[in-house]
């Protein structure tokens, strides 16, 4: 019987890797062999999977927010269509999702000065305004309302995001998710609902 | 005439210098080589001011804290002690603002890891949280409003900033300044100022 590799996993397996190595010491800190290394497989596997380190990351990159998009929708699905467990499922509020927020902090510094991931991190967080703001449409919110309330709720997210990430004591779960909610309460109420 | 060498300005002119790499590159890309031919000094030079690079990069960071905060208070006396001129000050609304935003997404990244620099990046946000609720109290705000309403208004401005660094299409000026006015106006007619 051939050995059949699960390319696909192979490749969650190392970004997986790779963001827990970033969280820890940034992404200049990194290295494809010491990737390779806490996988558990050779460089030139790792290197099989991904050209270079810019690949790598970029991947990483990816796989974090699809991991953060697929926690939100599970979150939305298990809670009935409640939204504020939508966003509640994006602060870092547990060390998983801290982990995230300090992998995409990591980001930020290298989309400074490199264009493919400073496009890549707008895109996203245009995309994430598009979600919402369809969500709270959803829910009865008229169309420039949605779209303001969107924004406003993720910037919220983000504001609580990179203080949380470094101050748990300040920030726990509760002054977290507090604001969302209120501010929440706040969008829908003003639409009336 | 014995040469007179003004060491404070020196140290301000290599921070500053090193604040302008740092928002390009990053932390990781920035040497204390690089810095001192930048600034025009020998790499000695600078090493007389800076024991080695991490101490280097502590003045910068406390060194565009610094010249925030002044902004910050000098914008406030300008405008009569109107806060929103104080908070705008804060902002990425201008290309030198945007840079100190920039410096410090950079050392976020460092504070994941080096237990000095989130001390100091803790201690930094929960001072500013304190001077806003203080000045939200002189206008009249009571105690607990004016820290809940600091707290608030301050994660907005991080919210913001972190979005409009890196997409100053999605959020020009007004965009910026006009979801902290709306707040600072909730803040102050909550408490029927």
């Amino acid at each position: 019987m051939p050995l059949v590799v699960d390319h696909d996993a192979r490749r969650r397996q190392v970004a997986e890797v790779t963001a827990q190595l970033i969280a820890k010491a940034g992404i200049e800190a990194v290295t494809v062999r010491e990737v390779a290394q806490a996988a558990g497989y050779s460089t030139a596997v790792v290197s099989h999977y991904f050209e270079n380190k810019n690949h790598l990351m970029l991947h990483t990159y990816r796989a974090t927010v699809l991991r953060a998009h697929r926690r939100m929708e599970a979150a939305l699905e298990a809670g009935g269509g409640d939204l504020l467990d939508y966003l509640a499922a994006l602060l870092p509020a547990d060390a998983d999702r801290r982990r995230d927020w300090l992998v995409w902090f990591a980001f930020w510094t290298v989309a400074v000065a490199d264009p493919v991931f400073s496009t890549e991190q707008r895109t996203r967080a245009r995309q994430a305004v598009v979600r919402l703001a369809d969500l709270l449409r959803r829910r009865g919110v008229g169309k420039e309302a949605a779209r303001a309330g969107a924004r406003h709720l993720l910037t919220l997210i983000y504001g609580i995001a990179v203080q949380a990430a470094f101050d748990p004591e300040e920030w726990p779960p509760h002054a977290q998710i507090d604001p969302i909610r209120a501010e929440l309460r706040r969008v829908l109420e003003e639409s009336g609902l």
